[in-house]
């Protein structure tokens, strides 16, 4: 049993504390912490009673009974609980954002390289959707030929208030940011950003939607449209145009129907009912393979790569124009930690 | 250009007129006849102002003017006025029934053959969709190899309140009946119908659903669901499962819609909005074979074998049992008229 | 942790095995046994080295420290082990079929009644895959209506050379039977098997396709196509059409491509692709259930029911009529172990 | 019967010839021309043996007996004859391109404005294409909502070796540029071309593929992908993103088939199989627009804008930037021409 410690108890942590602790295979939580004391203490008392609850994340980081470190936290914390674990040289599993500037990402990356173990993976869900990996496998095994552009959308039926700004970009796009590198298994060189239209559903003081440009180093061409009020409902495509076919990310399954004038499937209304099964996969690998002494999943500069992405997008958003997307070459350290789906 | 006599101007028979006068290339409607003359007369003002009205339909087939005939009266005189016009030795459009009972068709049938001419084509509208062709054409490819079953529905959204007793078998049935035996260019041997549960959206004193079950000469099984109160819509459904492959009727023509948590498709509410364009297929190459001199549509034959094919099934559910379907051999008169579709 | 014996270690049992011991949470594999000691010695040192090997079933049956008893041993011998283990009073799994003839089923009813507590899990592990319960779902939500027709189809590529007689019904269609009566919630009435034109791809031998029609006590129609020489692949199809509307069972998840002229979805090759993971779900709740006390999966009346439903098809085969299914009140008793699936 | 002569006798010359003289309702080709007299002397003999050969192009458009003309002579010949026809003051059907330059089209329109009738219509077919007419149904009733972007995919086989330098832009993208217009009732104000990674089936000197990105005027933002060495078949995708809903031009139809280990429809090889049914359409509406002395078809206005459209793509690609497409406002002198399909 991976002995677990969980910083941040909130929605996606108590979540995984179930998924780790009372779902998944191999793994056990022992220690919860949260800024929140009296939270992180109903948290446990509920869902792990023997665990042990930390007033400090430190602390906890620091304990001997903790194997590994689950960190579910805000956003702003993450970059030093990931140094510290590294610093410990533990495992940890670390919730997007790995951090919240590409600095502080470049930080756990340059810690991590010079710890010289693999130690951090970040929570890239898509990797481990079933669809998404069917489609990988389309490109991998040649079926396609190569990729020459690929055609996405990414459709919320809305979105909260707090959702503003360029949270578009910082906040839904960095999915697929990091899918389609890996779906590729390319960098990006260059994005831009195009503004539509604007749809009568936005609030007034947001952009929506949007529609990213990326160009990857092979020179495949990448169309993302980010469209956060979208009625109907909440719709993830792709389209992989190769050299040799076509190629489309499976749609979620469900019963047709024949009723009411209309041959029909029923879209999914809530990005958690669309990912949801993609959540005990990921963390299931996680704890096999950290029990393997590696880590297989989104690696840190990964998580690195989606900042700087990012950062570009927001920065072609503003100025209208095409911006590189400059990026040292990928440490040697990372290539080992490739990531291939099973057979 | 053809010269035309229509007899009947119902509905049917103005829609026809329409086609015959305005719509299609190469005839015109010369002399028009209808029990009610005044209702002719108007037919005659309002869409073909140049034509006779005639008082007594046989006037009309005699008429010198008139080298082919259109019956679309009231099914029960349809034997007569066929007669008629195979005395005259003119071509006879007529539509279905071809007659009221087997009888009446087996003596269309005989005065036929007796005449040595092909003269009666029958107005089974389906063969001359374009979805059925193409299921024909992968069938007589070989792409599905020898069909072995076929499943089909027949649905309708609701039928008025004279649609009762057996007419889901004698009034709906004939469609698939005639089609079917086009399709497979087989025969029936054998008859059984059960009846499913019946649903709560019939009339009291109508059965419905039905599940048709046919046996042909080559031992291909078929089954067809007729449903006339389908509260979805109008829906034609037909799948041929061969040694090699299986196909299905293509679905009509219609936008793929993302809208109100629904992936869909709209389902017709009308017979008419799916066969419409049938009706000007089969009128324009009835137009272009009789001035070739040919019969290439649906034969006397084929008449009366959906009148036979139609009796064996109201005794089978009648009896519950399985009912042959007796006929002598096709007369090798009508080996000639075996139509083929177009490359 | 359960502590589970498994009697049989041939193929089946060496996957159920590495499931209960390896794969799935809250179990354990503690013995084991075969009719071929060393292979079963095999086995266990190869997926579960501490497992105590028995030479004989019934002392594995009988062993204090085996809590729960999996039968994956030789049809012919379910009975016995299955009727061991209600007499030692501990919840058995027992693959399909639950016994080898409808007596031997009824025997091992009769003893589960007598014993008083549920004990008795068959495998019929469809009504744990995702396809039939989003089906049943919509049956259950009552969006489709009442259903009144269902029309299903069992697809094979081929099968071995051992597969012969009437095993299309023994066999095979035994899955549909038990799936359609819980998809209904309904049991059948009568019977009939119609013998279709017989496929050139089948061995001299053997008789395929089969439609088997059965009715059910709503009245509810089902046909069954059975086509185990059927070249494009493994297919299962099930329509269930209601007075309001009609649902399909999902295909398998697939990529959509446009490829090589065609704009396709890959159908699967074989049943263990199709139906593998349903295992997995099938095997955990039976073990979550076992620890509440309970079963929840089909019980030895469903193993039953479908014993006497084959032995009236086999009948109906080859009488050529329709035979009723003769089948006395199901137990007060079993109506406790009604299975509903998670909301 | 409406009397046209032709100007221009090679392959689509001749297929227009067939439709105006054999197919369709309402007209009767009288008089021929081509540059290469023995060509349209053996074209009329076969096709229209009545038919009048004339030497000069301005000699058939001046001739009393010719009532319509018909232009599919050489690209660079269309201005003059255009121009003729309205000197003429006759109704002129001209094939695309209306001429081979932005200011040779705005000539036409200036004539055209000048002699204040309405006679010149532009062969953009797609217009009249049942699929697109169906997806402008669905934008025009309101169900999408406003128009926010447009993804689109032009996809053919393969080209010929002629086929080289812009033509993707100024031969292929036409078709896009004219009907997206058309649909979405909007102009383009903007045009940017990005290069994806070229396929390895593309000849040497040929760029392929192209994605092409406009603006319009209502800030709809349209992409389209122009694949012209797509090995899978010929493919004309466009989907429409408004407010409301998603909407995709319909697949033509074809037969569904379970075969060879796919569930697949076949896709067409050659874009004359896609449209051909839109030219019988599209002349048939012409020559009852003209015998009702109007213009309902895409006008010399849209030849115009397409050509000026095309002409700013084609800058946009080399120079790599944002190009504007500037274009006065539109006379309103074509105003009254809009074209509003059959309800």
């Amino acid at each position: 049993m991976l002995k677990i410690g969980v910083i941040g108890t909130g929605a996606i942590g108590q979540e995984h504390i179930e998924r780790l602790h009372n779902k998944l295979v191999g793994s056990t939580v022992v220690a919860v912490n949260d800024i929140n004391k009296a939270q992180a203490e109903e948290v446990a008392r509920r869902l792990t009673p023997t665990a042990r609850v930390f007033e400090n994340g430190h602390d906890l980081v620091a304990d001997q009974n903790v194997e590994a470190i689950v960190v579910t936290s805000w956003g702003p914390t993450h970059e030093e609980f990931v140094l510290a674990a590294i610093a410990a040289g533990k495992p940890v599993f670390c919730e997007k954002p790995l951090a919240t500037s590409a600095a502080a990402c470049l930080n756990i990356v340059n810690a991590e390289v010079a710890s010289g173990r693999h130690l951090v993976q970040v929570g890239f869900m898509r990797r481990y959707d079933k669809s998404y990996r069917l489609l990988k496998q389309q490109i991998e095994s040649g079926n396609l030929g190569e990729p020459l552009m690929v055609h996405c959308a990414h459709r919320n039926p809305n979105v909260p208030d707090v959702y503003g700004g360029d949270m578009a970009i910082t906040d839904s796009f960095p999915h697929e940011i990091d899918v389609l590198r890996w779906l590729l298994d390319d960098d990006y060189v260059s994005a831009q950003v195009i503004m539509p239209r604007k749809t009568k559903h936005a609030r007034k003081d947001l952009d929506d939607p949007h529609m990213i440009l990326l160009e990857t180093r092979k020179g495949v061409r990448i169309d993302v449209e980010v469209f956060v009020n979208c009625p109907y409902g909440y719709d993830i495509q792709c389209q992989v145009v190769g050299e040799d076919g076509v190629g489309y990310l499976p749609e979620p399954m469900s019963v047709l129907l024949r009723k009411d004038t209309k041959l029909s499937h029923e879209i999914l209304q809530d990005w958690k009912l669309r990912f949801i099964d993609s959540y005990d996969v990921e963390l299931q690998e996680w704890i096999d393979s950290v029990k393997m002494g590696v880590v297989r999943g989104p690696t840190a500069w990964d998580g690195y790569f989606a900042a700087v992405t990012a950062d570009a997008c927001v920065e072609a958003k503003h100025s209208g124009g095409v911006v590189p997307i400059e990026i040292g070459e990928r440490p040697a350290f990372y290539a080992a930690c490739a990531f291939k789906p099973a057979a």
